[in-house]
């Protein structure tokens, strides 16, 4: 900023106002690292808790991207110490692969670079923006660099320490120390200002339980600022399979993606350059296409124009593909996320779902795993304070009567890392709130002991914000949401009702036994016949209508079986 | 997106997992333009309707922008024509000073370049990404490039074609014709796939309303794809101050940039540097700082250390500055929001204050202009389904029975620019809702005839994404807004009270109207008093009651004036 010298604005204004060339003397370009630093806000850094817990997303996010990507079950340390007011020491250690002493730099200190951003593989960083961003607001708030060690399987272990020179976006490295002992894993370690620790929601605790649910394959080491431990032992120890890179599919390219990916094509030919590029697509595709286009297919992909690629995305809208490889993204899977939820929310019961993998604009694959937990220690627990209180919120009065409450909660994750902030803006809660949950037995969601889990996995999650905290409303990922949630909220409603149904059958035997006997005096006495030759014939007479009752209950259930899954028949055909 | 070769997946898993060096064999630097058109929703630029708006946002802000700075009173038209289904062409025009015909390519073809990135002023723009965003969204869903006409005073006109090469963040330009007519001012013209224009809430119609509330100097034209015109008429004819570049103020200047700025000032010694660079830091504050610091005042700022910059911003802190300067932050002003109000929205009556400048973490200036308008046509018209209809949330079958009410509205700014999405996560919406609307007199705030108008201007808006739709809940924001607020309520509460209290006298004088001569007529007869006698002296009692009614709600009014007074004291001195 160049605040000394002002000249332009004491330029006259004349009747055609300040000339342009006046106006634009001030133009610049400025880098990437430069424009997050001044929109921090944009990487989810404000608010002093939100900003610590972003920095720990971004941090264990990194971690369990690359222990993953490497096929190593992971171990993750998470340690906050505090040094002064609003003044903190962050280090997170994993077991990872470690990051190659050359490429140390570059992965942490710089913006926009990264081996995730131009591949179509599903991990929880996507932008090569994450772990950068933090290093910068360490020495933003602290003036001090951040210290790395990282070890790999093949060279020695180094540790340094790291800033970012924002003007030029670019890392500077010191004090570079090889180690001698051996270690494989990436530390990093930094100091921060402006940030806070507490708990509650939106907590670094809330974010780590949240992470330890959706990645049972995981341990998870937490110690807080007042040395208290919190340890999440993996759940299970199956490595989930290794996120492969995927090929967008053919369904919802874009035509500029196909002319961009064409450009870079090895291929000589357009036919063996969509074989090539797009997931699910073979020959026939190509020949029903051929049929529908007005040029050679065997044309040069590199001389594709905008009209001849929108002939050809045209013809892929009108051609059946298979549906994306299911291969490529990988779920945490039903069994799984139950064996979570029943380990760490431990409700009365759950129910998991999950759709089968869909593509969304672009062509890029998606899955949703969804499940409610309901009944037992499922939803969250508020304090509310008494209404008396309530009517004084302007007041500066803080003292309030307060009682705990369980409302309902819904866990948000994209990638299996959870999802904390900005709520409202996110297409997950919209769907959520779009279901008439009155239908499911639950009439009022808010105040309902329920835990609703969602997780959408893709080879890219369509972000608001840099900041990573909530998905955009893309049409195909609100249906394929929406269709999870109607599925496990009717299991929910149907077990609703039976428990229901269930305690009224009890209460109408209670009933009957305790007057049973009553009866059979009165009408042995009425009739003179034979006391307990009646309670028997009494007891028979019941046990049918029951029996009957029984009958007749699982009659009904049969058919909203075939109702149900007729819905769920048309449902698939729908899409 | 080289999909073509998956090498590194067909790698062996050794058991210390796939070697880093394998891992980092993809990594890649990527432009700004590249992050921007792969996450495209971080622009706001997702839904149909919403992308629509956006791209007319980021056009009519640029213009007023524009003209704003060269201090011409802008006339602004916007034109959306149909091409095809979800197909559209949009062009802005304004009367501003245009764009040097050798700025033009980097102005509008470049991610992150511009003339307000970098300087402190009040403006709508402040990124650098806007328009050239805009470009590359046309460019990418429809092939083709985007029309630019651009007249300054000085230079011949000229009309282009520009498209941007993403992988690079470079403008590429075509069809350069010179223009033989005299113009002045920008024009864009582009075409756009994937949007759609729609009335209602979120739509063009509702941005234009919006802005033009808020811009009374400006004169917007609007047709619609229905080749229908709306026209906002400037209700004022006074241009706003040119918003003035702004230094920086001491107060929340961090040390990072007391550190940066220092880097590339002209000053010698530190005490220069800190009266040149930021805004109310005179003599006095510069003996003071330098008796608390333990380094020599005179130091050359450019080898000021970490530690002494900690220093020197604690030592301010503890000093005393002037309240930001006032001419450099242009509000829309008390008189012109009524005006706007009166004449857009039609209310029975509203309320605006504006808060003095502050100042938020960083050292930015800001400052809250709002508004309450109530009865009226103020608050919103919404179509509510009938309950049994409602319950149906889930059916596919749409035919419900509806019937108009009026609801509240809360209408957002930043820098008079309109704020239509993402309320949920604003610091603006928030901050209403925090208000207990129920003190003022407004028993449900959600159903009540009320439009809330909040303006925040700063040289710096904390958006929490580059799509600009939510302002960040910085603590000082939030309690000006908050103040602001409160001011307003007050007085519509009072209004409303007021209000109800006139109709409770009216209606008493009704009543003693009615039954007076009756109570006469049995007064004569029982008493044998003259009735013209007895009608007189009942007026004169009545009369004399009254006026003590009147004198007593006066006495109370005034000592409800005085209790005000003392709060907005206490706040003054809190703040």
């Amino acid at each position: 900023m160049s605040n000394e010298k002002i000249t332009k604005q004491e330029t006259q204004v004349s009747k055609d106002g300040i000339d342009a060339n006046v106006l634009f003397s001030e133009f610049k370009e400025h880098s990437v690292a430069d424009f997050f630093k001044k929109n921090r806000q944009m990487l989810g850094l404000y608010g002093k808790q939100r900003t610590l817990t972003t920095i720990i997303h971004e941090l264990v996010t990194n971690s369990l991207d690359a222990c993953e990507e490497a096929g190593i079950l992971p171990e993750i340390e998470v340690k906050i110490s505090e040094i002064g007011e609003e003044y903190y020491e962050i280090s997170v250690m994993d077991n990872g692969p470690g990051i190659p002493e050359n490429k140390i730099g570059s992965a942490l200190g710089k913006l926009l670079a990264g081996t995730k951003f131009h591949r179509l593989v599903q991990t929880r960083g996507q932008q090569g923006i994450g772990v950068s961003g933090i290093i910068l607001f360490s020495q933003i708030t602290t003036g001090k660099p951040t210290k790395v060690i990282s070890g790999t399987s093949k060279e020695r272990a180094v540790s340094l320490e790291i800033t970012i020179d924002s003007k030029t976006n670019s890392p500077k490295m010191t004090n570079k120390v090889y180690l001698e002992k051996k270690f494989r894993g990436t530390g990093i370690k930094a100091k921060f200002k402006e940030i806070q620790y507490k708990k509650g929601q939106g907590s670094v605790d809330e974010y780590l339980r949240r992470t330890a649910i959706a990645n049972p394959h995981a341990t998870i080491v937490f110690q807080d600022p007042f040395q208290e431990v919190t340890k999440y032992e993996r759940i299970v120890k199956t490595l989930p399979k290794i996120p492969k890179q995927v090929k967008p599919h053919p369904r919802g390219v874009t035509v500029d993606e196909l002319l961009s990916l064409a450009r870079y094509t090895s291929a000589r030919k357009i036919s063996s350059y969509l074989m090539l590029t797009f997931d699910r697509f073979g020959q026939t595709a190509v020949d029903s296409i051929a049929k529908m286009i007005h040029f050679d297919i065997n044309k040069d992909p590199r001389k594709i124009t905008w009209e001849e690629a929108e002939e050809i995305v045209s013809a892929i809208k009108k051609t059946k593909f298979i549906a994306p490889n299911t291969n490529n993204l990988v779920p945490i899977g039903e069994n799984f996320i139950e064996k979570s939820l029943q380990t760490i929310v431990e409700p009365e019961f759950c129910f998991v779902y999950t759709r089968k993998p869909s593509v969304y604009k672009g062509g890029y694959a998606f899955q949703v795993e969804v499940a409610v937990a309901f009944g037992g220690n499922a939803g969250r627990l508020v304090s509310v304070s008494s209404p008396k209180a309530k009517n004084r919120k302007d007041s500066l009065d803080n003292e309030e009567d307060t009682k705990e409450v369980r409302v309902s909660e819904i866990i948000r994750y994209a990638n299996k890392s959870p999802l904390l902030f900005d709520a409202g803006g996110c297409a997950i809660t919209k769907t959520v709130q779009s279901i008439d949950w009155k239908r499911y037995g639950i009439h009022n969601f808010e105040s309902a002991p329920v835990t609703v889990f969602v997780n959408l996995i893709s080879v890219h999650i369509p972000y608001t914000s840099a900041g990573k905290s909530a998905i955009a409303d893309e049409e195909e990922i609100l249906a394929e949401t929406k269709l999870a949630l109607m599925d496990v909220s009717r299991r929910l409603g149907r077990y609703i009702i039976d428990k229901k149904k269930e305690a009224e059958k009890l209460e109408k035997r209670k009933v009957f036994a305790k007057y049973a006997p009553e009866i059979v005096q009165a009408l042995s006495r009425i009739t003179g016949a034979d006391a307990t030759k009646l309670q028997k014939n009494l007891d028979k007479m019941v046990l049918e209508k029951l029996k009957m009752e029984d009958l007749e209950d699982q009659k009904q259930k049969a058919k909203d079986d075939k109702i149900e899954e007729e819905i769920e028949e048309e449902e698939e055909i729908e899409e």
